[in-house]
């Protein structure tokens, strides 16, 4: 069901990364006149989520249960670990970008780059669990082969 | 498993009305430098949900369904029609005032309040309904009754 | 400073009103398993400002005020009246639509919808004032008449 | 201007390390039914900002200036590392615990952690920074000695 121009919507993926484009708005800054912290890691899951989609992840049919392999998974946070080197302010077009660095049977480990141009505003590490109810599940197969996928193209980069 | 200081932080239940303190965060504001118009929504959301759960909802049994009455259901906000008067800003502390105005057998009608000190920044009339699958469902019997009581109550004010 | 394809994140404007299209992510539901109300609210903000950026205004310059006309403006939502009629769901593209009503001299009355695909999610009618250290101003003469342009443009439609 | 009952509101201070209680809501959680993980850092500067308050700090005066020592300054994080070990849910009371660890002259270390009754949720190791402009500022003398005191205490525990 999904358009080309839905597509679009969801970034590109490209020698093994990904990359989101997305606005700042009223929503994503307080009151000290910048992008509020937390805001980075919605962005962030905005890049994942994307990055997933392309590869065939569609979110919400793995958690309510369409297929065999896939009842009522869902990917979780695990670890996280944030730098914030400069802010980030209203009307800004920021490039999210994702890379794999590694895929194991129940976690993928990826690092991702939040920015603006050239500038690196934030960067993070980010373990990322497939669970259900709670208890870590094993990435479906072809998921995890097309993670593994990009994680080599992105080492050649 | 409510302790007395649970209660505490669900605001207190008085004369038919609900009211609830709550305090304005970095993420509650915007660059403008005030607090962000959807927040106001969040912290009505609070101010509905804990005036149900004084009047005995647990909303996550709710819907997950413990009970014969009430397996699945949820409150949803059907209509909404909100004055923004004056704004809050950073370290504000805020009372979120809630009404019950009518109870019908799907749909409460809420008169609703966000004040600092004497002075009213916005207020709200929302129609709630009880819904199971998006689909109407009556709201269970013990909790109307309690809500007709404050509405009657409120009336009286 | 703007590229081409930012401009394409702003949406598009035609025959009197905007368009905007979005991903729900993760950010935007709640644990009943649709969009949390509130985010329709920042999904409407997000049309009004692309809007009214195509129209020309940087909602960061007008702000910190760059020009004559404009020092220390900002836009905020005076009063707002909510139909949330259908749910929508994780991974939904949905589109925002603003179509100007009416242009005051320091208010702007709009008419917004949510959508997905052809079924109606959420309609809003909004009116934003234009306004400086929380009074109210003169909306910049250039904006006044770009959106009485927009508004008769949509009338006829 | 602060009430006694405001400062409830701030949670409490004891033994060098910052206590705040507070409920989950709807807009707290997602989709997948558990509370979204960028919410736990709004719940963890809560903790962070209200700690400060309760030695002192008045956030909104303390960005716009009214003092001598402290024109324009806020508080960044600028390093975060997350585990997040256990999910909350919707109704949960949670507990955010606040440590400092060290004190530089513009920058603070501290612990966090998110739990309910005796269960880890999340924990976190923070670096927060005393800006104005973006640029590292040194932090207030009367805040760094208060923190550098409970630094102390909290070694001791």
């Amino acid at each position: 069901m999904n358009s080309a121009s839905d597509d679009l919507l969801a970034g590109e993926l490209r020698g093994g990364e990904h990359r989101l484009r997305l606005r700042v708005y009223y929503e994503d800054t307080d009151f000290s006149g910048v992008v509020y912290h937390a805001s980075f890691l919605r962005f962030m899951e905005r890049g994942r989520t994307d990055y997933l989609r392309l590869l065939g992840i569609d979110h919400r049919a793995l958690f309510e249960g369409g297929g065999a392999e896939s009842a009522g998974l869902a990917f979780v946070v695990r670890t996280m670990t944030l730098e914030f080197l400069k802010p980030a302010y209203m009307d800004d077009v920021l490039e999210v970008v994702t890379r794999p660095r590694e895929v194991g049977g129940a976690s993928i480990w990826l690092d991702q780059m939040v920015g603006r141009g050239h500038t690196v505003l934030t960067t993070a590490q980010v373990r990322v669990a497939c669970v259900e109810d709670g208890k870590a599940q094993r990435i479906p197969k072809t998921l995890r082969d097309a993670l593994a996928a990009d994680a080599a193209k992105a080492r050649d980069l």
